[in-house]
């Protein structure tokens, strides 16, 4: 491209009408000139043949990516990976933000994913190294989706819980275990103050756990947990599978008694979580399994954020983003801007509710709520609830003890000493038990300013 | 886990019945023992939690992934890529083959993917950098697929050619062609000589170029052009879309005129892809978009060679896959890996047509059929067909007339010497009129061994 092609792809923010576009943030690094590399990734996202051969015509101006923002944040010496594709001994690192034409694509997750993480991105002849951070969507746009059908408020009405996180369990063994222990050991978990208990994401419809059996067997003890307890409890039943089985999982799941049904966002895709979630008369909860191929990277793929957006988008009640603590080997921050990516206004479309998970138990929860500084969260365990060594009860029960100390904003530490559960957590996993807590995790919850948390704390 | 704990995640691969399990091989890195590493990847990967607490049982001889080959390739001071979550000042990276149960999954792609992408690989404490390398499948796995359904012999067979490559191209420009237009620019490029003329990969059902309009124009024009030429075209068209519109698409697309469809396979999923393919009565195409986020790291991610087998296993009869040259910034031995992911031996599962796309035009494909030391294989172009100077019908000549030159085991600049649409093909993108072509590209035919290559062509 010359110099006047180029100027093709670049605008003024200000004289785009906003609601025809769509806006992508790049992260981008190149040994060219930063404003052709630039053009190039517009021109390869969008219209990379403008006009055709011998007829005076531009396609740019309704079909072309525009360039509306350009930042370089550093320069290096050196590309962020080698390889043979990456030459130059001078590398830019920017952010730029292209106004996309919606018209290009249309409402529809695929050919958004083909725009955004296909070619024109990541084959980008001037483009080293590149990471999809963000996406804005006009409420123009998101119009054409549901989004969540029940969101944070619909599952609360169905549990009558409102005034503090909703508590997941995993059951654990999560392979192996045959649908009739499951349900046994679910039921102790839900007897011991439990909301949620869940498949974990690899148990699926086996020959040695059948989904029809599992449902059956979780939803008749669900029903004595209920009758016991006095609260409503969810069965969450993982119907990851063939996308075209998902409807038929579910309407099984839900007739022999699942009240909520999961699939693993990425490995169903995003398309047939928004199929499922049109058809679905329950909660859909959407978990993170298989995004981290693409979001590791600083510097490379794709964006948590981005894909949580997308989940949001695609109507899941529910996210299970990956939380904090070493194990889950993803920045605070990062964390918590996908816990945002929940709950922020999203045109028309209701709250997600948050749930970071990876590793957590009764001791880490004053950190998670003081860093979400509020209620609005899903917190969820496995090993933390069900390798309790008092059993999953006690597992259950010491998630609920570990609530009420920091509503009386009492070091857990302290409130451990009338409660027997929580004690008992915070021996077998205050040092190793269950991988590491997050530093501070087991930190008194009076040592952190609680007071701002719990004034803010909706009631 | 201690040391006997470990040892129930090793196993040796003669004493395991083999058509039980599917076998992974990952790259990775650890700063830990390697030993103890796999087995943690492997306890994370199947039963992380193998017995109930306080019952004598373990799920592992039934229900883990074991290991069965290890091999330490290198070492390191630093990791492969700086996190926080990388501590260490010792990293061993090497290889290691997992044997992993079938029963856990059942012959589910979604359910694969989560092993295989999910947390247990991803989010393994041990493993500060990871790549899934491959996966093989036993026929008793692969039974359960239909892969493809037409497969290179059915593509033949449709377009009674048996002794060439088949020749695509992307109609251009990509977006914002009415259907009328975009079929009349089809219509040159078939008459010139291209087998399929086929939609851009981000060109789905839009406003201004619904696909319905499109087949209908397209499909006249394919007959207008076979009734011309005499030989059999094929239009194939994009339906990548929303997953539960695909069968509705096909079954539109079909009977408006297209006589293939194609979607891009990471954006709708794999499973849509086999969904689509048990239901399609044409040949289904998988393009690549949407695979680099994942692919594009030596030392993270999913290699290209999996995601090409998978979509084989998902019933794709075309799949277009990185081609050669600098813009695909894929090593020539993963085009090649990918390439025989297509066609090696695979169960039952029929050859899909391998497709390496990337800035290709006549005079790369000397050198593209050297490489692939066969004439079994699709050859895609874009701007080399639709952007030639004189015009489609030409730029699709020039194609024909470079398989006729190696053929005849002539240079390239021989044989234009009487064929005008060859000459000025060589004349247009010689330089750098298409990206810049494979170094050797325009090397004569002559000079390369062809002897070898074409004694190997079936007739």
């Amino acid at each position: 491209m010359n110099e006047q092609d180029i100027k093709g792809f670049f605008a003024d923010e200000e004289d785009l009408i906003h609601d025809d576009y769509l806006f992508f943030t790049f992260w981008f690094e190149t040994a060219e000139k930063p404003e052709h590399a630039v053009a190039e990734l517009a021109c390869e996202l969008s219209t990379a043949q403008w006009k055709r051969p011998g007829i005076d015509e531009d396609y740019r101006p309704r079909h072309a990516a525009k360039v509306v923002h350009l930042e370089i944040l550093s320069e290096a010496r050196r590309p962020s990976f080698m390889t043979s594709f990456a030459k130059g001994d001078h590398f830019y690192r920017g952010l730029v933000r292209l106004a996309y034409p919606q018209i290009n694509i249309g409402p529809r997750l695929p050919n958004l994913l083909t725009t955004v993480c296909g070619e024109g991105a990541f084959f980008c002849k001037a483009i080293s190294a590149v990471k999809l951070v963000d996406i804005d969507f006009p409420a123009s746009w998101l119009a054409d989706f549901q989004g969540p059908r029940f969101g944070i408020e619909g599952l609360r009405g169905i549990l009558d819980v409102y005034d503090r996180p909703i508590f997941l369990g995993v059951v654990k063994p999560n392979i192996g275990l045959d649908p009739k222990s499951f349900a046994g050991i679910a039921y102790e978990s839900w007897i011991g103050g439990l909301d949620i208990a869940k498949d974990d994401e690899m148990l699926g419809d086996t020959t040695w756990s059948p989904l029809i059996r599992r449902c059956r067997e979780v939803g008749r003890k669900r029903k004595e947990a209920e009758d016991l307890t006095g609260e409503k409890k969810i069965y969450l039943a993982n119907i990851t599978d063939e996308v075209d089985r998902l409807r038929e999982l579910h309407d099984l799941a839900v007739r022999e008694g699942a009240n909520a049904v999961m699939v693993n966002a990425e490995p169903v895709g995003l398309s047939a979580l928004r199929m499922l979630a049109k058809h679905a008369s329950v909660p859909v909860v959407a978990h993170f399994a298989g995004i981290a191929p693409m979001t590791r990277l600083p510097y490379y793929g794709v964006s948590s954020i981005v894909l949580t957006k997308l989940q949001r988008l695609a109507g899941a009640d529910l996210i299970i983003v990956p939380g904090f603590g070493g194990r889950m080997k993803t920045e605070e921050e990062e964390v918590l801007d996908t816990v945002d990516a929940c709950t922020e206004p999203f045109g028309h479309c209701k709250r997600s509710l948050p749930t970071p998970g990876g590793s957590d138990w009764a001791g880490t929860l004053p950190l998670v709520s003081e860093k979400l500084r509020s209620h609005e969260f899903g917190f969820i365990c496995g090993r933390g609830v069900f390798n309790h060594p008092m059993g999953p009860t006690a597992g259950a029960a010491s998630l609920r003890q570990a609530w009420e100390a920091i509503v009386q904003r009492l070091p857990l530490a302290d409130y451990a000493a009338d409660h027997r559960e929580l004690e008992v957590a915070l021996e077998a996993f205050g040092g190793n038990g269950v991988s590491e807590p997050p530093k501070k995790a087991v930190a008194p919850a009076g040592a952190v300013p609680l007071v701002e948390f719990l004034s803010m704390v909706n009631r």
